[in-house]
């Protein structure tokens, strides 16, 4: 199983541009993706596949969109790089869920005939749910159980900033509030800019921000490299 | 139908402090409230009641908490005053449906037996669905129905900022995304400090700041007065 799970798309030098690097190590010479554009919701499926095939095309990938595909279950079965964009987690998974494609996916990157790039909704989508998004619940998704790719939740875009004259919860007391329901299950706060690249036996930070662990009513950060999962 | 429901608990004058008013205005000389403390995850229930209890001593009013009652039906089929406190929208809906108290609580407002005060997710759970709350989905709630008590939908503590760094949506962002998907549901950010009193034939926007509605891919600012619902 081979995945890399990004915290955002964006920044100051252009759309996945942070990421090529690791984009290109995790494809390792495969020239096709299947991109997922689910998340999608105040932008058209179509443009949001063309600006993820014109970055991916810098790196000799070409991209399919699932939304083009009229077997959407055959092309998730016959893909060998999946690609989910970011955008509302709540959306992705509703439409995931509707076209029957959850268990398909996992199934197939489980078992190592696919490999998975996600960044934000696709990162949290791939963790066991999508319990900690930060995205509004604008559709019910039926559920919110996910890919469970990994074995802890991904908090993406993840910072703690107190915002003057904002009432309400800073990030740590939302995933606080995840972890005294949920006590025995990790998040990791994954800051802009910072990624996962995961393998079947190894969990490896990238970026240049520290992480930062939720468990149970404890936290701690670390740096880039390998992580130990707390669980 | 009488309703209070206001953005956020606290300012800088302490906790219900800047509400007091409003508060006593909408008891109108009731002198015994029913709490639901169920939002709370971080602090306890016994905690949060407490809290609410001294807030409200001060206006005169004795506070059962529904945590308390050993039938939670029969309580909020006495209430006179249901008060619904702050915290997860998510938590706060799931317990009242695995209590059965959604349907009774919505009878018994609307029937003017009960008059209701809510805040932050209070207010989330007085409008149709949670699907503009800003918490984080710790729990599965078993859908996103809610109370539905007024005819649209509000956003608390409703700021548009745009943080440096944070490569996540806006506030109007994630509001654009509901309103994509829903474009016949007017929502109304209200921001930190103000309020809304609604009766049966009227809603009274209250507070210093403008608020905004969301429709279809329409936004207009409000200030305190009468409000015109655009449905």
């Amino acid at each position: 199983m081979d995945l890399l799970l990004l915290s955002n798309s964006t920044s100051d030098e252009g759309y996945l541009v942070h990421a090529a690097q690791a984009i290109a190590e995790l494809a390792e010479g495969r020239t096709d993706a299947l991109f997922v554009p689910y998340a999608g919701v105040t932008r058209d499926w179509d443009g949001y596949a063309a600006q993820v095939r014109e970055a991916f095309a810098q790196g000799g990938i070409a991209v399919q969109s699932l939304h083009e595909q009229a077997d959407t279950l055959a092309a998730v079965n016959a893909a060998t790089l999946i690609v989910v964009g970011g955008g509302n987690t709540f959306r992705l998974l509703q439409v995931l869920r509707q076209q029957g494609l959850l268990a398909p996916m996992t199934a197939r990157v489980r078992s190592g005939a696919a490999r998975y790039i996600g960044w934000s909704a696709g990162s949290n989508l791939a963790t066991p749910t999508i319990r900690t998004t930060n995205d509004m619940p604008v559709v019910d998704p039926g559920g919110f159980d996910a890919l469970n790719l990994v074995p802890f939740q991904i908090n993406p875009h993840y910072y703690n900033l107190e915002i003057e004259g904002f009432r309400g919860e800073t990030r740590d007391q939302r995933l606080a509030e995840f972890t005294t329901l949920s006590p025995d299950t990790p998040v990791l706060g994954l800051p802009e800019g910072n990624w996962l690249r995961v393998s079947d036996d190894r969990c490896v930070l990238h970026g240049p921000h520290a992480a930062r662990w939720f468990l149970d009513a404890t936290t701690w950060d670390v740096t880039a490299g390998p992580l130990s999962i707390p669980v």
